[in-house]
């Protein structure tokens, strides 16, 4: 079964946002087989778009669209659709009603140009919207198909999921394809993708001659660490699941012998949720004293449904004097072990918590205390253990050293809780 | 002028990689005044990019090709080129030996296969690499012209500025096109894009019939707020500028006067540097206390260049005894506007700042004192003003509402101090 990805949007045309779109649907379409030879985008013009959509039409057994599904002038995405299918536009009033009640709930009234959004070509079917007002479309075009979705990322990628993954699978079964594809992502921390990489060439050699269907990709996810995908096709389920299991076991085997413990999770399970799975097993709560970071850290655990059983909060001890007034760091250098040491303590004990976990460091744009810009120490207060402080170089920008810097301090947390 | 980009490689169909290439060429394509209408991506297969390249000419003046450059048997687009313009592919002898000089300059010898980068379709003329091994060609294709780049973006971005845009510029003076487009971003927060778009049709209207060169669009950014995008093309930059400015002021003074203020920002001017700029002007400092964001507020804010000449720090007050111990907030319900009102006076205090910022209210999943998901209360400590709170209902999951809450809280700011 073959599909193309038919983004709409003058704005991506114009280099106003990035296509990714298309590489997330890329991704998830060759999880579960579907090939795609062709990818296309086209500006907000029926003429061009009813084109586009005719050519990937020709081409694949399904096409799915992105975006123009919005409620003004310029999303058009719905009349190109029915001129394709050769049908009319239909007002559903029931989802003029639904869209009405999005704005309700937020104490609005709909703007008239929303009703738009209702219009569904005849013959379609919808996929309800979770999370805005565009409804996507599912759209039989002789024996093909046409899926329409929002051009926002988040609410595209909810619709994939819970709409048009199973429309293809059950497509692709019913095409006798049931060839089975499973995967699991090995979520790491603490080494470089060609590190990754070289030492898992031997297992690249078992497999490069293809008598194993299995393969080994790498997904580098900047601040979400490197993440090993393992894909396997079997017969069935339980075939790939056989042999994504024996993969997974080889693969787990070489990192810990090169590596040790860098698998933090696996699949979704963020370095947070590790975190958190830690501190619930041995039933500590924590406490957090940021600075370089001023936040991030907290947000991320803040993210975590029921984070409120293990976390107290933090203290974003931006200003030196915070750092000496609230949280008890000894006036001086406020970029070193002894302050980041400090932290951690001071902030268990404002924080009433078991754990402390502390950060301070330079982000730049200039160098403080004599250290150079990327310079950070992570301070560690655990039960049973003395106070004790990591010292790390980060690279990059401003951004990266703080966003790297946060799952760096979660990492050793978590090593330290283990 | 028409152009279209075309990118090659299979890693983007699966999405091992975003297209960023085009999006940057859109950008810069858009800033000479190159019109473009479509973008294709095609995997790396001969039949198939020769027929994208055809569809490619046929709709535009002149096609940019990404990728399939490099030395290994999958970079096949110098054949597919030299098949398109029915010409022979001939091996240019001095580029092999700039070639071999790339490698031997770093002490390597060339490998065979990079020998193949110096096959030149009959007729091309190359530009020649400044950052690696394969050089970027500019083929005439009739009246035509394709050129072919890296998929490396440092690569290609270098040869565009180098020998692209000056190529494309000459052929626009060539047809008198020596038009310029410049556009401004207006960034708002407040409101919806389609009461945005439903305000703005007056304007829509006077230039539906193109007697202006001046356009404006939508872009809704998430937690960045919806920009408006106004662009405008003239004679020169003079003329550009002129255009754009009598647009900016219509749209401004239309959406004064339907929503206030709600254009915080523009171009790349973040919410968080809009707060910086009142604080600055005001010689305030600024204290938090946060609660369901938990440290969101904390870090946008840390982001800014400069963040400590007016940023005391936060507390990040998750569990509700740290409200009570570490802010002073009276025991009782803490989604309340009592309690955002002590806890921003709180946090001024703590963290000895000007204005205190707070922020507290229910993310889910679960309702909390009486209170739905997404209801929000932000408290605001500002010199010479009665501290207040004032209730939000935020849409979305978890995540949005935290998000949502952030800048929602940081517009109350800018606002209260404007």
């Amino acid at each position: 079964m073959r599909v193309e990805v038919l983004a709409i949007g003058t704005e991506l045309l114009l280099g106003q946002i990035s296509n990714t779109n298309a590489a997330w649907l890329g991704q998830e379409l060759a999880a579960i087989g579907v090939d795609v030879h062709y990818g296309q985008v086209v500006g907000d013009n029926h003429a061009r778009i009813v084109r586009s959509l005719r050519t990937a039409l020709a081409r694949n057994d399904g096409v799915i669209v992105c975006g123009g599904l919005g409620p003004t002038q310029d999303d058009i995405t719905r009349e190109a659709l029915a001129e394709v299918m050769n049908v009319a536009l239909v007002r559903d009033e029931e989802l003029v009603t639904r869209i009405a009640g999005f704005f309700s709930s937020r104490g609005r009234e709909m703007p008239a140009n929303n009703a738009r959004q209702a219009d569904v070509p005849f013959g379609a079917s919808i996929i309800p919207q979770a999370r805005g007002t565009a409804p996507g479309l599912i759209c039989p075009v002789g024996n093909k198909v046409v899926y329409a979705v929002p051009g926002v990322p988040y609410e595209m990628s909810e619709m994939f999921e819970r709409a048009i993954a199973p429309d293809l699978k059950e497509r692709l079964a019913d095409e006798g394809m049931t060839a089975t594809i499973t995967s699991k992502v090995l979520r790491t921390w603490g080494t470089s993708e060609s590190g990754l990489a070289e030492a898992l060439n031997e297992r690249f050699d078992v497999l490069a001659d293809g008598h194993l269907p299995v393969t080994i990709a790498f997904l580098a996810s900047g601040i979400e660490g490197i993440k090993v995908r393992i894909t396997a096709k079997g017969d069935n389920d339980a075939h790939a699941q056989e042999l994504l299991a024996a993969e997974e076991s080889e693969v787990r085997a070489i990192l810990e012998r090169n590596f040790g413990d860098i698998i933090f999770g696996v699949d979704d399970e963020t370095m947070e949720v590790a975190v958190s799975k830690q501190l619930l097993k041995r039933g500590f709560t924590l406490g957090l004293a940021e600075s370089v970071t001023g936040g991030i850290i907290a947000s991320r655990l803040v993210d975590v449904v029921g984070a409120s059983a293990w976390f107290r909060g933090g203290v974003v001890s931006y200003a030196s004097d915070v750092k000496f007034n609230v949280l008890g760091v000894s006036e001086g250098p406020v970029v070193s072990p002894e302050a980041a040491i400090q932290m951690a303590v001071g902030a268990a004990r404002v924080l009433q918590s078991d754990c402390g976990l502390s950060i301070t460091g330079v982000a730049g744009p200039d160098q403080q205390d004599g250290h150079e810009v990327g310079t950070v120490f992570v301070g560690l207060s655990v039960p049973g253990a003395e106070p004790s402080a990591v010292r790390l170089q980060m690279p990059g920008d401003r951004a990266r050293i703080r966003q790297y810097s946060a799952i760096s301090a979660l990492d050793l947390l978590r090593r330290a809780l283990d």
